[in-house]
């Protein structure tokens, strides 16, 4: 199989070089071919400026630009700052896979930032038409950059430019309808298609989702019938729940559609193929003949996209528009199948990897640094009567709030990087036609991608909460987050059909182990069950809190409990079959413990991944000793809150889960000095944070009273008042 | 203390008299003085007409006034309804606290339904601004409503008319400001603002919520400093924290604030107090002179109401404006205390009760009766490959998503009626000057809203992921529901400060019946910790799955379990205390612990008293087994959710966990049978959901493809298509 597959994000190598020419300033100019205006430059030069200090140790001051508050620090966040017990940049280069990309990353970011086109300070005032129309804006405006600086398509320009806003850019899907027709399209298709893609000649959308029909493939209803006559496709759609639904860039945007259809031809249904429909006149925008459609309207977010609907009248498509690298009909309506297109669901797995690290765990790490930030600034109540009000993260219930999510946003981070690379690693070897570690992979990616979203929305809603009543206000940046967040635990896959996906693989694993005990050695294991055959033990040895602070320990307690609950889940579904169930009965009737079982691997992959990541950073043991912290947490954290499984069988007692939580506890205040350096190590600009109660000087309140004048509610006037209010106050309302 | 208490919603009494006059289709005609157009009569009729099938047994048809589906039953959802193993109207009434409720509710939604004023249809394609002035409008409506129809304030009439409408009604707070004034104002004070209230011809707001202070209100900046001189009070906000902010009505409706500020007269500074002071003219409805005042932007929802900000520059109100039932000053200055305002901290008390009732319950209820209806429509996937596809609601791990909520949706009910008749209870001793169950009621008030709000949210956020993709369109009303529900975590008491409040008093109460061995017999503990004291067993006696269905049982079970952690709690703080630290750093130190013991109380607490409920209803067998049901379902979740606690001390075994898993599983498909009716039972109307997904009749395709057509997406226009894509297509961008 030597079709290309989507480009992945590299975060581990730098993508593009840096321009050659150096400032005398800064060290860097952009492309002669790019003339910037003066703002950028003053921008480029403070970015740098900011960027050289930063390398010799000072702090990275991070500023909205124009904000006039912005020259001076809020002294409660100071004060954070002032004795680091370990040095920030380099952590913050640890997390962008090296020095040269942290500075290339600001590098984009200040040319975005630059740019008042590109801000995202008028989202939280915007309809849905204006988020839609603005996200438009941005996405050309970026290609007009890219087109003057020379950033490639896939660049990590291109991907730093794309955090930079948000990722609040129109035409996502676009660039998923080119890969798709990079990998199932012919050799010809590709050369027809591909460049009108690149040149946005045409802009598409992948339209797969139906009404009626979501995460079950075979369920859709489309139909594609094969007229040998015309040589031609009629795309239809039979019925209300066949319509196309929640495809983005198909409401308003797309000119052509990659339908997803069940093909019907010599009278046979063929399955679900691909075709490339036309559905907008490249004219004028219209829709095409026998073509409905339009926007889904109103969602919990995502308003930038322009999520459609899709009916299709008997639409004719020529019989070049089918997809065929796998399969073909013959003009006289013969079907040919040439392959399986495993390319089809390795860019699923791909996808799966490509939003943890894009989409879903950057969310989290702003929110952490939005309410850690925030928990330094706000003061309330009084730790003991004598003293002034407490920063709010002195209190341990915020310490409890806040720092799971924090270890979370770390734990992830190498969590999905590790993914990542294993899917590298698998992806040469598929390469060469073996496809010996697609089910793991497949079995990974989907699992991780289930408890990621999970976990990632939980600690977002729990940061947004833990800003109490300012958390609820949108210019605090959080509730766009959560709600942003938590689509991810339902699109590409939605996360129960992902858990018990991986479940399959995990009692397929285990049934392995038992079947020929010759095969069950450690070896021929997939690595991420190899701890199936491992050696168990049946109590935890931990005598003191203390014990609980070492990283075998706590990695060999989750195996312990993982490897029991998949034993209990493969039990409950082997004696519900010999009572008699059928294998589908048995096994819908025991998706509940499957599903815990699922969860329990999944966290001791995470725990060891975490663990394993950490051991490469002994070199630097300022940064080792903190993030050692958040790896312990993350690990007790779990633990503490799954306490009875780990009780169950009598590995931990309860003795012992007290030691677990005194170490857990004890950690909070070591954390807590560190909490505002953590969180800046993620070094998010003011501007992508987009958070009045978030920014990196401290001036909370300064900000939300500032961006609460700009609110349409204070600029519109008050029709309330004319038509209702008036005449309520003046007693006109008996007269009406 | 004799001052009026706020009214509270009376949900087991009848409030006002049905109309007399009985209509010959229907039983009932609207009183002479209001003349009810065509529309109106024939809603009412067909109301009647559904009642009165209801009466015979009957289901209860709930259509969408105007779409034409609404005719027939999706096949899906009518056979749910075939067979009905309890009579759901029967369950309507004890939900609604009577028939007759039941009857006057529905005469009341009908009346509202049929004023397109009233309709919240339009409400998911609006702006802020549109919001903010459709609750305007409808307040209004309601207002001339009630006139005409003789409905009194606080009558149960406004209150079923303020749930039709999904309580999205202008000047909330207004009514919060009339009922302090009755709190806290002496009698002249009543006599001059009551009546200006209750005609409207002022418009009032709570002002207390300051941008830098919240919880801790002796932080409080605002200050009301006396001058003798002019006999005025000068309000000031001296700081940018000292702002106030979020107060509801105040951005852009109250023309009267009562604010809430930092006494200082003759030199010193005597603690908050309640000052009324003018902020709009009551000409032109401008601010008035040293009033800078505003809408403090977006939020995550509440988008009908105008929470605003409020910043006094030296305001100079008469000495007569400070609220002096309790406390005045003297033309010269001297400061007189005349009492404790307790009212004060019992209308915080009720609100708390009342905004479980009103505001918190009914979201989850939607939430399930949305999701359990999708649930039957939705179909996906096979469960053997012979089969079609299956509702969704037949998979385990669907039913394991939406049969808790349902559970708590149910257990909640009955939770907060306790506590309602608990407040009703404890009120009539403190008319009578006996504060003794102030303490208690104060406790489980703060406790009970603290985990209510939070099991209330979770539950509708986990319905919302159980309908995919569509239920994060808007139109399915979930995404409002949980961004609006999420709100009662924080106002009204922040749910952490909440849970620790209740913490107190059980630490208080546990160390009360270690003190004096003498008074800690049962009878002198608070009767919500009377178990403190119980005979305990060290082992739960459970044999087998059924025993676990045994309400004995598992409320033992919870009991233990609350006490073992309540003692856990006090022996940190003391061990703590013995090794040196101050009480305070003590307490601090232990708070993680304390919510933990305080959860497990409160569930406790809740168990307790939903099984005591249901065995007032035992009359009713039939609905007494499908409630027992739920509540072995909700006691169990609960259990097996904790079980880490109830492993910790050998209560129970490994071995009875999986007994009560066992038990709890074998529970789902028996729940399943009954899902729809029991949320037909809750007896929304289709128009109060406001679900594309969640009608009545099943049909949720064909809304969401309607409704969506409606949507200023596709009624608007594209701009970007001229701006940018145009451009971009043809090719221009080159040139640009």
């Amino acid at each position: 199989m030597g079709s290309p597959v989507p480009p992945v994000r590299p975060p581990h190598s730098l993508g593009a070089a840096i321009a050659s020419t150096e400032c005398v300033l800064c060290g860097w100019t952009p492309p002669s071919s790019w003339s910037a205006p003066a703002v950028w430059l003053e921008a480029t030069h403070l970015a740098s400026l900011r960027q050289s200090q930063a390398m010799e140790g000072n702090p990275v001051h991070r500023v909205s630009a124009g904000d006039a508050w912005s020259s001076s620090m809020h002294p409660d966040i100071e004060s954070e700052r002032h004795s680091q017990s370990f040095n920030v940049e380099e952590l913050t280069n640890i997390l962008d896979g090296g020095a040269q990309n942290t500075a290339l990353r600001r590098k984009v970011e200040s040319i975005i930032h630059s740019e008042p086109e590109l801000s995202l300070k008028d989202n939280y005032f915007m309809t849905q038409n204006e988020r839609y129309e603005a996200a438009i804006k941005k996405k050309f405006h970026i290609l007009m950059l890219a087109q003057r600086l020379g950033w490639s398509e896939g660049s990590s320009e291109l991907q730093y430019a794309s955090r930079s806003v948000s990722g609040d850019l129109g035409f996502a899907i676009h660039h998923i309808f080119q890969k798709t027709i990079r990998s199932l399209g012919s050799e010809e298709q590709i050369a027809k298609w591909d460049p009108l893609c690149s040149k946005f000649q045409i802009l598409g959308t992948y339209a797969q989702t139906e009404l009626g029909h979501g995460t079950y493939l075979q369920g859709l209803e489309t139909e594609a019938t094969y007229d040998a006559a015309t040589q031609e496709f009629v795309v239809h759609s039979p019925t209300m729940t066949a319509i196309k639904w929640w495809p983005g860039d198909l409401g308003r945007s797309a000119t052509h559609a990659l339908v997803q259809a069940q093909l019907i031809c010599s009278g046979a249904r063929q399955g679900m193929h691909a075709f490339i429909v036309p559905i907008r006149s490249l004219d004028d925008h219209s829709p095409l003949p026998g073509i409905t459609i339009g926007d889904i309207g109103p969602k919990m977010d995502f308003e930038h996209t322009d999520n459609g609907f899709l009916k299709l009248d008997h639409v004719r498509i020529p019989r070049e528009n089918m997809l065929n690298r796998f399969a073909q009909v013959l003009p006289d309506g013969t079907y040919v199948k040439l392959g399986v297109p495993k390319s089809n669901y390795l860019s699923m797995v791909v996808v799966r990897v490509d939003i943890l690290l894009g989409e879903v765990l950057p969310l989290l790490q702003k929110a952490c640094t939005i309410a850690v930030r925030y928990a330094v600034i706000r003061r309330q109540s009084r730790l003991r009567p004598s003293d002034p009000e407490a920063k709010v993260l002195d209190y341990q219930t915020q310490q409890q709030k806040l720092f799971p999510p924090l270890a979370m946003a770390y734990a992830f981070h190498f969590v999905a990087n590790n993914l990542l690379e294993f899917f590298h690693h698998s992806y040469s070897f598929i390469l060469d036609g073996d496809f010996a570690l697609l089910p793991e992979l497949h079995a990974l990616s989907a699992g991780l991608k289930a408890m990621l979203s999970d976990f990632c929305t939980q600690g977002v809603e729990q940061c947004r909460r833990a800003c109490g009543g300012h958390g609820y206000s949108k210019l605090s940046g959080l509730p766009s987050l959560l709600t942003r967040v938590t689509a991810s635990c339902t699109y590409e896959g939605e996360n129960t059909v992902l858990y018990l996906q991986t479940a399959r693989f995990l009692i397929k694993s285990y049934l392995n182990t038992q079947k020929s005990p010759g095969s069950a050695s450690k070896g021929s294991l997939p690595q991420s069950v190899a701890y199936l055959t491992a050696p168990d033990l049946a109590r935890c040895p931990a005598q003191t809190a203390a014990d609980f602070l070492q990283p075998e320990l706590y990695t060999t307690a989750w195996a312990h409990v993982a490897v029991r609950l998949i034993k209990d889940s493969v039990h409950h579904l082997q004696t519900l079959r010999q009572a008699g169930a059928d294998e589908h009965d048995a096994w819908n009737q025991t998706t509940v413990i499957h599903v815990q079982a699922t969860k329990a691997h999944l966290y001791y992959v995470t725990v060891k991944i975490f663990t394993e990541a950490l051991e490469k950073l002994e070199s630097q043991p300022a940064i080792h000793q903190v993030l050692k912290r958040l790896s312990d947490l993350y690990a007790l954290h779990g633990i503490l809150t799954n306490a009875g499984d780990f009780l169950h069988d009598g590995f931990l007692s309860g003795a012992q889960i007290d030691m677990a939580r005194k170490a857990y506890l004890d950690l909070l205040p070591f954390i807590r000095k560190d909490a505002i350096l953590l969180t800046d190590a993620f070094d998010f600009t003011d501007q992508c944070l987009n958070s009045a109660l978030g920014c990196y000087d401290g001036h909370a309140y300064e900000r939300l009273f500032q961006w609460a004048q700009k609110s349409p509610t204070n600029t519109e006037g008050n029709p309330a008042y004319e038509k209702y209010i008036r005449p309520l106050l003046q007693g006109r309302r008996a007269r009406l």
